[in-house]
């Protein structure tokens, strides 16, 4: 037979028991998180008609698309954010209540050179608000990002905010007027966090018209606190609408007792097209390295791909697989609960029926419970292997033990054991959990 | 701009909220029982090299994979099942412990004509215990099928048991000693419950050389028990060694009260080449036609194609879609609990701070709560809102409540209404939950 390698396509992980249970715990908490703010869950195919996809997430996106041909000659995609399909969802399903607010917690694949936290199959956890252009959509966006980080343990972050019409005055100021170029400088800003201002500076040298007097312009005003922007703007309508709209938010964080965590950021700019006001990235302060855990936007336009209506929407997406990296490394992630708490040794084949019995007892009474698999090994051996997965109690009952309903209950934590009837053994396990 | 239909490829779905909601309790039951049976959590990519899953499904498998070239040239496909990519994780990661039992929540693709409860991207959930052959390995799988399911809340319902090397005996009995043509035969044998003997007979008298004396044989044997079956198979060395452990399953079973589930049927073939003795399938006893619900079975060699060593495993999975179907039409799902508790109006902007406060309190004592995203809006309308979206408790607070520290609170379901301070008022949505 010809031997296969086991191996793992690159930019792609499997997630052992450890790393799982440390995610799912992450997810349980998000999920809640939503859940009290009214979100409700859905879920989307992986796979979708190219068209649906393609021309969404710009040039550079639409590169890195998994596409291909089915079997039936179709042109298909996996999904590389869960906002398109969730577009397409309520263009399609009218029934939906507007606003429409759902979560989805969902891998995404996308074909980018896997480096440091960059992988081509990533978890993604969205919130959004469909249907509705209010302010406090935003609002709520923020909010549910706020209780998520706090949730999860964290209280050293940043929320920081921007509204794109800010960024589209400045530029209409600089006279950048031209879409396509005031996208490229937009991405270009974007990296600034990555590549620094010395690096933007060179990339819209090359990439745009902007001379040397626009370039010291445009950085003292990323730079800028919201306050100090210069009066020129606020007086143009759409950067002005912008200003308000982030003084605004900036109002109600404080009202609630969050602006603590929420900060104007002029620089801020997303790289994706979609969003046409509120931005949204999130930093951790104590490791500003590992980039925005939280990320999203407000998207008034994106349904029109769909129909003539617009259909204003809002969302914040968590990077589930970085916030893990930043929660383990802050020691913000505790030792997942998924092994066995209690093991059950099986001293022979006589014994294997009572073990059996009494291992059912202990799960209806909501334990974790593991029944040695080979009845009959020496006891040393089957410690071990409670040892080794991490069990808190070993259960022992040899013939004469099962003859009497009794049992042998070890706490390996504390040393110490009792002999005694079935019943009593499960209240003493209860009492030391 | 040119406009795009929004459509879901066909075979595959949108899982709105009321029906992810039920969904998602199905698995957080199922996870629930599993890790109480000591079982832990595994997430592998959905896409994998070719030839890591290619040849392990039999030809008519290898025609369902979504196979296709990645940007790098690489010959890759969405997984078909978990259970090689399970095989595949266990030679890849050595430091695993051993017995390594684990399960799994997650879509596979297969490019099959859609139907009737047959799509092309499902969710599976298996559980599998890998590095023993120890029988009490195949009895947990039926533990953890029969514990799931009545955990689920169905009580009529059939776990039955075969062995394949029964199986494998009678077509020696009947001179079938070719590998390829005793697939032939069970794969005909395994279409059983969907097509009736008579036509799994008319495919083995195509398919095969079977005359009819044998094919009476076959049809005898498959209806026959397993007490009856004939004692020149017993005294076969493969075939007797299969009687003997289906025995041993169900003596255990009859032992720890669950032998009312559990039956052996010896039609059950199952399709999968990788299968080497136990197999079980599960079906709802009111609902013959849903087919199984929960299926699987012993895999001795499945690891061979990664390494020399050959290493033992079993597995059963549940089929999450389908039972799905299944506990919704019998009234054994409920009304998923995704829906907000409780909408918060907004009586006007003044107002808003306050509403988001008391949304926040009501957030940390752990409801669910939407506020209307429209300040200002008629009440009318907000109260409509709160119907629509299932809210039990509406809360109303106008601008002299709000200086007071008060709100009104109406229980929609009982037609009550206090106006109180704010504590007072969570202490009543608290009782009447």
């Amino acid at each position: 037979m010809e031997r296969v390698v086991p191996r793992v396509l690159k930019g792609f992980r499997d997630y052992l028991p450890e790393m799982m249970g440390r995610r799912s715990q992450m997810l349980t908490t998000a999920s809640g998180v939503f859940e009290r703010f009214g979100f409700a869950p859905l879920a989307t195919p992986a796979l979708e008609y190219t068209d649906i996809l393609l021309g969404k997430y710009g040039d550079e996106g639409d590169k890195l698309l998994y596409r291909f041909e089915d079997n039936g000659g179709r042109d298909v995609s996996l999904r590389y954010d869960l906002t398109v399909p969730l577009a397409r969802v309520v263009a399609q399903h009218t029934q939906l209540p507007r606003p429409f607010k759902r979560y989805q917690i969902a891998p995404v694949w996308r074909a980018e050179k896997p480096g440091k936290g960059r992988f081509r199959e990533f978890v993604q956890c969205d919130v959004d608000i469909v249907g509705t252009d209010s302010t406090l959509a935003d609002f709520e966006c923020i909010q549910v990002g706020v209780d998520l980080l706090k949730s999860l343990g964290v209280e050293d972050f940043e929320l920081r905010i921007n509204d794109r019409r800010i960024l589209d005055g400045l530029l209409a100021l600089l006279n950048v007027r031209d879409r396509t170029e005031q996208l490229t400088a937009l991405r270009a800003v974007d990296k600034l966090p990555k590549i620094g201002w010395d690096g933007v500076r060179a990339e819209l040298n090359q990439t745009t018209n902007l001379n040397a007097d626009q370039l010291d312009t445009l950085s003292a005003f990323l730079t800028a606190d919201l306050h100090d922007v210069d009066e020129s703007m606020v007086d143009m309508d759409v950067a002005g609408d912008g200003i308000a709209h982030m003084s605004q938010l900036m109002d109600w964080a404080d009202d609630l007792g969050i602006g603590g965590y929420v900060k104007t950021d002029l620089s801020i700019a997303r790289g994706l097209d979609y969003y046409t006001s509120t931005i949204y990235e999130t930093f951790l302060t104590k490791m500003p390295d590992l980039g925005s855990v939280m990320s999203g936007g407000r998207y008034d336009d994106l349904l029109t791909m769909f129909s003539k209506n617009t259909v204003p929407a809002v969302g914040i997406s968590m990077g589930v697989d970085r916030l893990l990296v930043g929660l383990t490394e802050l020691g913000l992630t505790s030792d997942a609960d998924v092994g066995p708490q209690i093991y059950i040794t099986v001293f022979s084949e006589e014994t294997i029926s009572p073990s059996q019995r009494f291992a059912a007892k202990l799960r209806n009474a909501g334990f974790r419970v593991q029944v040695h698999l080979q009845p009959g090994q020496k006891l040393g051996r089957q410690f071990k292997a409670a040892d080794r997965c991490g069990a808190s109690f070993v259960v022992v009952a040899g013939p004469e033990e099962c003859a009497k309903g009794e049992v042998t209950v070890k706490d390996l934590s504390k040393r110490e054991q009792v002999t005694v009837g079935e019943e009593e053994a499960v209240g003493w396990i209860e009492q030391r959990v």
